[in-house]
């Protein structure tokens, strides 16, 4: 009796060629983390579950996977915001402050299986944590990230949205709905999905009166530039602290983003952009793919006022952002949108044609050496079943090495795509030599 | 009331130092990997017990960390070769063979804690799986392998010891001691620890004849150079087909070991490692650092029969090795030989000192474009608190901009480490120039 080989619903696995893509995906978020100066952090997946769990609760509680080995109450890390706090905690004396880390890792929410959602994820994120305060000019520096991730991606029209959550609590407050204000976020959040009649049915529906309503309503329809977004909500002249806070965050991100290169087209003031219910206290992020806006934000994060609060009396202030890559992976490929610039691990295939294989070998490791993945086929097959392996690898470019080849010298060397073909002579440097030219 | 923050029992976590040293390990093992056409996979943390036990029991399975989530009965891998059973079983139209894989990835066992035993660790595998057959060359080309990340990671004095199961089976046939193989094994395993005496007296419970642990001890006690054990192998005269076909796979392997560009002073055939006691059936490898050598082997593997046969019907032969890097990683630290050629990730630190950033975010954008990591300092800190930021993060360039700088368009770069300090001119290239010549 075989057992049936089966991965679980909602676990992404993929083919050797996918994998490459996805693997260059994640290599080029990583290297522009890097680029930044953010270090890297690795934290176990498994964590005691009171730690874990310490802030948790509602919905996310639901998702976990918890299980206890031994008397041990364990849980899996179902982002890595928890593990970063924590880790923060505990290691305070030995960081150095700003606390700049990337992490890349999977994380697990056993969410309803369903197409396109996944219960084991790979989360990207990078976060600035400062000992006490830090200032808002890093809240600029992350839309930077997010611009050069996704340039080096090979996107051009893309747009990071940025809001900052002090207004909009300023502005409920002002109103008097200080605590209606997460039902009003909730309700507002929805005007791109509902539209504006039933946003403002469902504010009456809070008792909010018509002159609120009005407000509200003023307020998420201010349009234009980010500059004169920026003096609308000026001229709104809402007295209130938290409001006229936000208002020069805001400003103060705006100008910065400009000189940390990114350009006009690529970012914008969203005023109805919230991030959640509660987490974030200041900037807001969210970027579209303005052509495929449908899968929504790609990247998004904000501003917290303390980050470790449930482990610690240290105040932590940091501002971060999140990528969920397997998720967006998987709407790339729904999209047609998986184009790896290298299409395979190797370089070149060596298909040796002859018994003694020393020549063949040799080449190999000259070319490692040099740099270039090399493999060498080396299972006793027909010269056409070596070429579909090739072909079907998509290594780009293949030798076949026979006793003619080494008498001479010299051998054909093979473009994949372009069926192009090149006498060179047997040494790794005319080889690279010819890659590199063609 | 604050929960502790804190970290299981034998889940390691760096500081960010020691995690940008065991990211260099681990990038290192995955180039050499990748140089030799080795294809990227990445499967599920989580899988069913049921597929991933189907061949498990024993020891191994008391260490499974499995719970069940809703109905379905899961368990964490314990290693990356089920996983890879299960992937080329049930993906195996879609693989070209030989299917060469690496995977580098956590694995889990509930091991009793003890220093350097890690619950969560990584292993980094490569193996090659063939359909129906697999030429015994493949198995010449991994020491090739490990001979390239050993002497990557800097060190020259390990050995490389190269076994054939075979052979030994072979000869515990011939001696009418096949049912006693396993206990054989797990006796001349022993030798280095317990000794020559030791082993013959254990051998003698066995009930074997005098004879026959002559035999043995004559067999264990071959020594020379491989090629000399060669001979000395052939010349025991044992009549047997096992036996005679192992050692004429140990004789391929060897002559080819060589033409992989392994010099003869990093392997050796050592005729009583065995690898565990049932998994592997010919080639065998362990590596040792001969100057460390009390830590074990730190890469090993062997051949296999049948990689899949709990899943499929298909014979999938396959040669493979591994790293345990998390523990390799310990014990380097513990021998201090972790040694990163990079101990920062930052190139560089941009200090301002002044009120405008224009200028000194413009440098650090440049910077970035010519592929140099560069962080700038954002917080309003003295400049003491942010050259010792540089200095903890050990970043080997600073450069502090300020007013005068500015104007002057030059500022003065520190090597952190020797203390130099040069005028450049304010500009990405200068910048560059000056960090290359030094």
């Amino acid at each position: 009796m075989k057992t049936e080989p089966r991965t679980l619903a909602g676990f992404m696995e993929l083919l050797p060629d996918e994998q490459i893509a996805f693997n260059q995906i994640k290599e080029k978020i990583e290297n522009t983390y890097k680029k930044f100066g953010f270090l890297p952090l690795d934290t176990p997946i498994i964590e005691l579950s009171e730690v874990l769990l310490a802030k948790a609760g509602g919905e996310t509680e639901k998702q976990i996977y918890r299980f206890t080995k031994g008397e041990t109450d364990l849980s899996l890390r179902f982002d890595l915001t928890v593990p970063l706090s924590k880790y923060v905690a505990k290691n305070y004396g030995n960081l150095s402050f700003p606390f700049r880390r990337y992490q890349i890792g999977k994380v697990y929410r056993g969410e309803r299986a369903q197409k396109g959602r996944y219960r084991e994820f790979y989360q990207c994120d990078i976060d600035i944590i400062g000992d006490g305060e830090l200032d808002i000019i890093n809240d600029a520096e992350l839309p930077s990230v997010i611009y050069n991730i996704f340039k080096d991606l090979g996107f051009d029209n893309f747009t990071i949205c940025i809001n900052n959550r002090k207004i909009l609590n300023g502005l409920f407050e002002s109103l008097g709905q200080k605590e209606n204000s997460t039902e009003i976020l909730r309700i507002i959040d929805k005007i791109d999905k509902i539209g504006k009649e039933a946003v403002i049915e469902e504010l009456s529906k809070l008792n909010l009166q018509k002159t609120n309503i009005d407000k509200i309503m003023e307020f998420i329809e201010i349009t234009g530039t980010s500059d004169e977004k920026l003096e609308k909500l000026e001229n709104l002249e809402i007295n209130n602290e938290t409001y006229k806070q936000g208002l020069e965050e805001l400003k103060q991100v705006v100008k910065n983003v400009i000189l940390f290169g990114v350009p006009e087209k690529n970012f914008k003031v969203e005023l109805t952009i919230a991030r959640g219910l509660d987490y974030y206290t200041g900037t807001v992020y969210e970027t579209f793919l303005n052509d495929y806006r449908e899968i929504g934000s790609v990247c998004s994060g904000g501003r917290y006022e303390n980050l470790a609060e449930y482990y610690t009396d240290k105040k932590l202030p940091g501002v971060g952002v999140s990528i969920g890559l397997t998720r967006l992976f998987y709407q790339f490929n729904e999209l047609n949108l998986v184009s790896a610039n290298k299409k395979s691990i190797s370089d070149i295939l060596i298909i040796p044609m002859l018994e003694n294989l020393e020549k063949p070998i040799i080449l190999a490791s000259n070319l490692r050496k040099l740099g270039v993945n090399t493999e060498i086929f080396l299972n006793d097959k027909k010269l056409k079943a070596k070429l579909k392996y090739a072909d079907k690898l998509k290594i780009p470019y293949v030798i076949v090495i026979g006793e003619d080849e080494i008498n001479s010298n010299t051998a054909k060397i093979k473009n994949m795509e372009t069926g192009e073909e090149i006498e060179v002579e047997l040494d790794a440097n005319s080889i690279i030599k010819f890659i590199k030219e063609a």
